[in-house]
């Protein structure tokens, strides 16, 4: 067997547990160490090979590298950065080329969402035609939970959890001051096109008719009466309404509710945040006092309160990556299977990187209740289990250790490419 | 011994911890049934006294009574209501000694900031004028820390822990993407009067020139100028800028900076929120690409990622009070003593109400860096110690199992009071 060093890149928006998807990469690789040299991660993500912006993985000792388990956000860097298309442009593809060989690459594995993974299948395929075979096995990521076949993104479950976790908290706050404070609570969450997180807030509910109230997806065109209504019946059953709007939220020509129309003193427009342009609709029409929270990037970061269920699946599917290449295989990407639901099972599948290709998971209509604020019991079924357990990080005076690795560059060996 | 009922309040904004005050105060009157009979609580707070809407906290079992140490936010509701001036307007304050002598309350117990405690002690001048002494103990809580004489106040630890993690994870978050994506990052915390919160935050700083590179305090007017010049050399230094700004941000003229003249497209002033506000400057002025959240109620309302030493310290100053009162002590508030400060060692004591009213605890200047952007060695040897610890709720399907109490309310005695 011929011994071949390998690459590893994380690609597109962060996660709580994409770190625990690279130590699932880097343990597994260590374990195999006659057959995979140096793991390098690309500085950056996919940036970093283009520029040969190598950090060489070994130079991390065991315990950082264990650590990246529990350290939230991209331990290597990450970035947005997509290939040009091969068609027109094969000039990003070739200087890939020439990185993997100048380091005696043959082993790729990309750590991202759909785009991510259509550009692994197509650097397989063009390693494969230019006679130097690289090994490319795509490694799932992301909060949006958009990727098809697997029954969930790594990512996703700890948003969910998160999200879930605050709403709980939030609406027993506005309860018990909505005597004589605030009537209306609005929690704005990621998911620019997929209500995934804004369903997961509904796991939040422990009784019928208890908070959160509405749920504001954007699968559902935005209808400001049937809200309104709703949410003052809220306020005059429970006395307090608490809503849950998903920064995608949008109306039926697709405008999105933070960019309807609003702007500042100096005619800007107004500074996105879906939570307070509905916040003041419900003012404005209602006369409801409101508290809005915007969770932004403290949901994808959160790992203190990660779902366990998520970190595992997360370390699951770096160390299948490393197993598949070992095993011979070449453009797939593991996902997780859902063998039982109650309780749930799963087990480590995988499907051709080709198939996964700009392939994006809707949210089933059957998941949200029939006037459009709610989730159904279906949608309960699937979400609850990846919220479940927590893995809490170490903390050290009060806060959460989370490492900092070396990354140390190995040296360059071809000209400069700039980017 | 005479046995006598006891009344138990809270006031004010509710924090992740004002609930184990409540355990502290109902599970120690439990334990000296002789001298205390029944625990009511007023529902939503000094409202429900008035009301004579008294919830028998005898109905509730120990294991929720015990549960309440877990459960943030305000178990019996509380509310903003301010007496009105005894002087000018008693009826509050007799209807507050029928409502006494009507259910045999001789101990009241009174769980807020600095309003609450001097309505504590006025009403026990008030009841002892009437020759209907009732013993009125206050029991601090608010997570502005800014009650005088105790160490802290109870609340404001797991505030300041929460931001001190999201604000780490956010960074970790932004610092891994910069490279191509978002620049600047900017988290909105509570903090109307005073900075301690935002102080707080730059516990999260685990190396020196790392995030949070800046700290809007409202103590320091905000200065445009050095605040841009500050951001775009972070930028150009470490790549990246995470700002925290208190929400009481303000101009040298006092003016908000989340009420500085915008205004949207209807006319309406703008809807609050000082992140979108100098995210929006930052863009302007500068051109980096942005992303800004703000916490609202996820802050106060975060037991799950409450700080132990917090807990502990509420727990203990609801015991206290009880114990004060059946010392015979009166119109007093048990405080946090600091008897050491590494390690951190702290006691109870006790100040008189008299004393505490109307005095507020400002953030001392000493806390503040030279520039006005963070925090001091002397700032973070105050506030580490009151992050310490973690505290975890129980946990059922992913979710913290906050207990829900029946809230009985006792039969009324009285006639209507409307309020």
């Amino acid at each position: 067997m011929v011994k071949r060093n390998a690459l590893y890149a994380q690609s597109g928006g962060v996660t709580a547990v994409i770190n625990a998807s690279a130590c699932g990469v880097i343990e597994t690789a260590r374990r195999h160490r006659r057959r995979i040299g140096t793991v390098f991660a690309g500085r950056n993500g996919i940036i970093g090979a283009l520029r040969e912006e190598l950090i060489d993985t070994g130079k991390e000792s065991a315990a950082s590298i264990s650590a990246l388990k529990r350290t939230p956000s991209g331990a290597f860097g990450s970035c947005r950065h997509k290939l040009k298309p091969l068609d027109s442009d094969p000039r990003e593809y070739e200087r890939l080329l020439a990185v993997f060989k100048a380091h005696d690459i043959g082993y790729f594995f990309y750590n991202g969402g759909g785009d991510s993974q259509d550009t692994a299948n197509k650097i397989a395929e063009f390693t494969a035609r230019a006679d130097y075979p690289v090994t490319c096995i795509g490694i799932p990521k992301t909060v949006d939970n958009d990727l098809p076949f697997t029954d969930t993104c790594p990512g996703f479950g700890s948003v969910a959890k998160y999200v879930a976790v605050s709403i709980r908290e939030a609406a027993l706050d506005v309860a018990s001051m909505c005597e004589s404070s605030t009537k209306v609570f609005i929690l704005e969450v990621m998911g620019r096109h997929a209500g995934w997180i804004a369903a997961a807030a509904g796991l939040a509910r422990s009784v019928p008719g208890g908070p959160p109230h509405l749920i504001v997806f954007p699968e559902v065109a935005f209808d400001r009466a049937a809200f309104l209504a709703k949410v003052d019946a809220t306020v005059k059953r429970a006395g307090y309404c608490v809503v849950v709007v998903s920064e995608g939220a949008q109306y039926a020509d697709g405008t999105f509710l933070a960019e309807a129309g609003t702007r500042d003193a100096f005619g800007h427009a107004q500074l996105g945040g879906v939570a307070p342009t509905v916040a003041e609709l419900v003012k404005r029409e209602l006369g409801h006092k409101y508290h809005w929270a915007v969770a932004d990037y403290l949901q994808r970061a959160a790992r203190h309160i990660a779902s366990a269920t998520d970190v595992e699946q997360a370390y699951a599917v770096g160390r299948a990556a490393v197993e598949f290449a070992l095993a011979g295989k070449n453009a797939v990407m593991p996902i997780i299977v859902r063998k039982r639901a109650k309780p749930y099972r799963w087990e480590i599948g995988e499907v051709p990187l080709a198939k996964v290709a700009n392939v994006e998971k809707k949210m089933p209509k059957s998941f949200i209740s029939q006037d459009g604020f709610g989730i159904t019991a279906r949608a309960r079924a699937y979400l609850e289990p990846l919220i479940a357990g927590e893995d809490y990080p170490r903390y050290r005076g009060g806060l959460p250790e989370y490492v900092t690795l070396k990354r140390q560059l190995v040296r360059k060996r071809l000209p400069d490419y700039p980017i």
